[in-house]
């Protein structure tokens, strides 16, 4: 069934602005029944009822829970990167089933904060979660600053940080009720001064081995094998 | 120090053709220390003796053995993935040490195997491997069928299969030293048939959660996980 983000209101589905676009290149019509996601959680199976020239609406026929959102709170600290690699997290980690995505920037990242980036970003997160059937995107956050993060890790459980200096591989056990937060350098990594603050607060080594890996595969790699643990 | 696939002969290694290219975009100049990985398992440092308009020679200085080419026998069955997402994919495992790559065609693949590829799959592998230090590339096989495949798995000590009908997360424990084998489908999953095939000789399925993960996805998360738990 085709998918949709339109915006809720009453008894209804109103697609408009790109959704409306994805609704005529999908050749959405009247009588139709399509699925819009809500971002209550909830999957609404829909009628549509009428399109006009620049919006559609669609009637609630009925809706249930969506049962692929993620069940444990893993967010994701990523150092800024280069070029077009954020966006393949971006689809990765919603796919992965990853709550919440900062990226910040450290002593050594070399991309810059691009806020202008960020709706292209939640587009490729609603895209990806229609192709896996969550409901609920990533929440995308751009451009903290490394002290900010810092300020925020109290707030987890368990903070479990990349550190490519340490190649431990001791199996990490981490129960499913927990909010969990995973730190992952730039391309630059980090300074030993960033290193020594992150180590101070508390926060547990993970070792992805011994070769270097890109920082989007370290991303992708530590979401991947953190979600299996916790079953996310 | 910058690093190449060159071929060895005697005390010498060779740069010709396009690693002779990559070695003047590089701007290499004789009497430069460079380091050349081996197909042995070893990394040659080496000072440029002399460089000739289709190729350059250099002398091997001292030798070591890479430390950073997987501990674990690790071999990838893919199903064939269309465009460029095989791309991600070599450059990924090798990234995550992984040794071996087979595509295969099944029931529902789309994409078709073009051996023509090849060599630019190897040459992305040869990248992947300057980048993450390890000196073996993955061993690429396009587009092997169905049964051979299944003919080949008794070779392995294990077999897990991600079977996208099963989103068990019983975590898994494999021992270091087996062969282990992972089979991923292609865009379109395994018929019914192909499964009971799958299923009949043995093999572990192995589930990655609730949510439909890309094929690429799959692979990727897979290759991570089990590569974490065997510590590749």
């Amino acid at each position: 069934m085709k998918k949709f983000y339109a915006k809720k209101d009453g008894d209804f589905f109103i697609f408009e602005g790109e959704e409306f676009n994805h609704f005529n290149v999908l050749r959405c019509d009247v009588g139709e029944e399509v699925l819009c996601l809500g971002t209550d959680g909830n999957d609404y199976l829909c009628r549509v009822k009428e399109v006009f020239k620049k919006y559609a609406v669609a009637e609630i026929i009925s809706f249930e829970k969506n049962t692929k959102n993620p069940k444990t709170n893993i967010t994701v600290f990523q150092g800024m990167v280069k070029g077009e690699k954020i966006d393949l997290i971006v689809q990765k980690l919603t796919e992965l089933g990853v709550s919440n995505l900062y990226t910040f920037e450290s002593d050594y990242t070399i991309a810059k904060g691009n806020n202008n980036k960020l709706e292209r970003l939640n587009r490729i997160s609603q895209e990806a979660c229609k192709q896996c059937g969550r409901s609920k995107p990533l929440s995308i956050y751009d451009g903290i600053s490394f002290n900010d993060m810092l300020k925020m890790l109290p707030e987890y459980d368990v903070v479990l940080f990349a550190n490519e200096k340490n190649t431990n591989r001791e199996l990490v056990n981490i129960a499913k009720d927990k909010k969990i937060a995973l730190i992952i350098g730039s391309e630059g990594g980090f300074s030993d001064e960033e290193v020594n603050k992150l180590l101070s607060v508390g926060v547990k080594c993970f070792g992805l081995g011994n070769r270097i890996l890109r920082a989007e595969t370290a991303c992708i790699a530590m979401a991947s094998i953190v979600g299996y643990m916790v079953g996310v």
